[in-house]
């Protein structure tokens, strides 16, 4: 396959006051394309840097896609760090200068020549045409064969561009048949290293397709990538280390290619018409939250009581004081209470209940901080398991609202135990 | 000033899978510390590349810090690559292991050999600890005094060792006297646009200090950055701009330097000895959550209902059901009734109530997606807004979370109306 290398060009990208979103969006449209990135680069407004880079790259890869530095400003610097690299001078380009007067008069401005001087490219040079800004990109190719494609660094000039001008011409010039298809499976209840221990010889044997773990907070992605000429031979390739994987993973694969765990919860309730309330301590409102930013939650999701205070938990869900004091506010005890209380507050089938210790204070011997006991009340019962998280508050909140999500989950999807 | 190039790994950012925001947080703070940057790299997980990679770069910096690769799994080959290019082996870290089968025994997890293999770092470097995983980072040194530093990938793993662990060292090797030191603002209830018609005219006449209009969901932070010999001079430089900049942002700047409009509100309320509870339809347990995130919300944050459905909103917080058909859920009334509830049933002195379409269905010609009436009941009485947010669901819950707490901090800051 062929290999590009990206740089991004642009001295805010360095001093991290901006993300470079731009980088992965040409990223994927290339893997999308068959073209394969081995390396990107970001560099700041400096030609001789920019130029150094350019060069470096173009000697490994078959080419190169930059990104910004096109605009009118004198510190926008990219087109002559290209022709340094090339060897050529930059020419203004006839065409544009046309279309650039018809869009100023359009707009009632007065065209300035650093306005002009945005239509010059390098000699001999493709232009691209850019829909939705004045400067435009080119392709510059060397004498052998190699080249250095210039988009816009202004996202949305960027990304038609990219797609609308430059992709066309490299799967022609490249002559692409092969794209990369990639099957994602969403795991969860399960750490990392223990998906890594059950899936590790499938790494091993298996270049193409390729698989990867990436670690979330309280779930974990298993990608599948399959470099294929179409879908239907992705889809081959595939299927059978699915099923494999599948295996593997057993009662913990709970949804593909971007489902989240509260949609698939959502979902399976809705298929069996229970409704759901939510009784939450520590996680203070992520549960209800996680659960009422699906669009359509309402149909399942009745509502949410934060017991905060102990006196919370009293009045708005039942829970008996005098089980606080025996067994305390974090306790299986009092989770369950919370459970069943919402369920009954709330008059739904299911419910879903936490109570731990977020931290930073609050911990003991006994109860240390990022202990969570978590109830889920439903017409079969009530389960209730109790996790111990590490992390900051925030994060023990996050990875106990995972866990809550976790266990409805398993009691929706008739996991076995 | 000493210049250091970033170099983060992970073939997920090659395929654009991921954006990669650990750079942009790296490079920021290398800034802060009075250290340059000129370039940033992605290279996937190939252990050629990324040697590649490092010794290329480290031919023209004085060192490198590189980000992912340190994890359990096999495609996680940064230190080997390391080794690599300095020309050393990697060896086991005893305290490290010993760190981490004591984490394991408190997890209730078996530790195993891929685990162990995290404590491995190249032969003679310093170890750095990681205060909230398991891999531990390090700076290895070459005989010329150019070194490369590691740290894991895992967001919050590497800013908390960059933070607390690398810097200081940087700071110390390189006796770094000129910073950037940065003073931001933290805006509510102006639009960016209308910030920088306020302070545009401080932007043209300075260079140093620079200022910096950043717009975020809800709120903005105007940036003041100063490059100075040390903390003295940067504060006789920003102190008469920020003054300036308060004094053309009357009534809408409710804190500095990375606080947050939540903990802002908690603290204002902790001052008047107020205690809150929160009633939310559509913002549906974001306000809570937000509130619950702060250490040490138990104070002043009592509960809060996530009246989802009409009947909750009747049940937990007496709205009149005869209102809701007269008015409809998302009105004036039922928001005020909602917060007079909530302050009611928890007894407390605050409250703050939302109810709106979030859509994406439930909007009407009268009240569309996007709508959202807010209430605040205080000791003073109770003060409603209505915003028109745009965006899609979670945006618009997002928006009109932001826009409650901004309400309640102008009531609580003494706000000019």
């Amino acid at each position: 396959m062929p290999n590009v290398e990206i740089v991004a060009i642009g001295t805010e990208l360095l001093l991290g006051q901006l993300v470079d979103t731009n980088t992965a969006f040409i990223a994927q449209h290339l893997a999308d394309a068959g073209i394969d990135v081995y390396a990107t680069h970001a560099i700041g407004d400096n030609r001789e840097r920019i130029a150094a880079a350019i060069g470096v790259a173009l000697a490994r890869a078959d080419g190169i896609v930059t990104t910004g530095g096109l605009g009118p400003t004198v510190d926008d610097v990219t087109k002559e760090a290209v022709c340094d690299v090339l060897g050529v001078e930059c020419e203004r380009h006839a065409p544009t200068i046309e279309r650039m007067e018809a869009f100023f008069v359009s707009i009632g401005r007065e065209m300035r020549e650093n306005n002009r001087r945005q239509a010059d490219v390098p000699r001999g040079s493709l232009v691209l045409g850019n829909a939705r800004g004045t400067a435009p990109g080119f392709i510059a190719t060397r004498s052998d064969g190699k080249f250095v494609a210039s988009l816009p660094g202004v996202p949305n000039e960027m990304k038609t561009m990219l797609v609308d001008e430059l992709l066309p011409r490299l799967r022609e010039q490249f002559k692409t048949t092969q794209g990369i298809v990639t099957r994602v499976l969403h795991v969860t209840g399960l750490a990392e290293s223990e998906i890594d221990h059950r899936i590790d010889d499938l790494f091993r044997w298996s270049e193409n397709p390729k698989i990867a773990v990436l670690a979330h907070v309280g779930t974990c992605d298993v990608k599948i990538m399959v470099k294929a000429a179409d879908d239907e031979s992705a889809h081959v390739a595939i299927a059978p280390l699915e099923i494999e994987i599948r295996g593997r993973l057993r009662g913990h694969v709970y949804g593909t290619d971007g489902q989240t765990l509260p949609e698939r919860v959502l979902s399976l309730l809705r298929e069996r018409t229970w409704r759901l309330a939510v009784a939450e301590s520590c996680t203070g409102g992520r549960v209800a939250a996680a659960f009422t930013e699906i669009p359509g939650a309402s149909d399942v999701f009745a509502g949410g009581i934060v017991a905060y205070e102990n006196q919370a938990k009293i009045a708005f869900l039942g829970v008996d004081a005098a089980a606080i004091d025996v067994y305390g506010a974090v306790s299986k005890h009092v989770a369950e209470a919370m459970a069943l209380g919402a369920a009954r507050r709330f008059a739904t089938d299911v419910a879903l209940a936490t109570t731990g210790v977020a931290g930073p204070g609050g911990g003991s011997q006994e109860k240390p901080v990022g202990l969570v006991w978590i109830a889920a009340s439903f017409p079969g019962g009530v389960r209730t398991i109790s996790v111990n998280v590490p992390g900051m508050r925030s994060e023990v909140q996050h990875r106990a609202t995972q866990a809550s999500l976790s266990l409805l989950w398993g009691i929706l999807a008739d996991k076995e135990e």
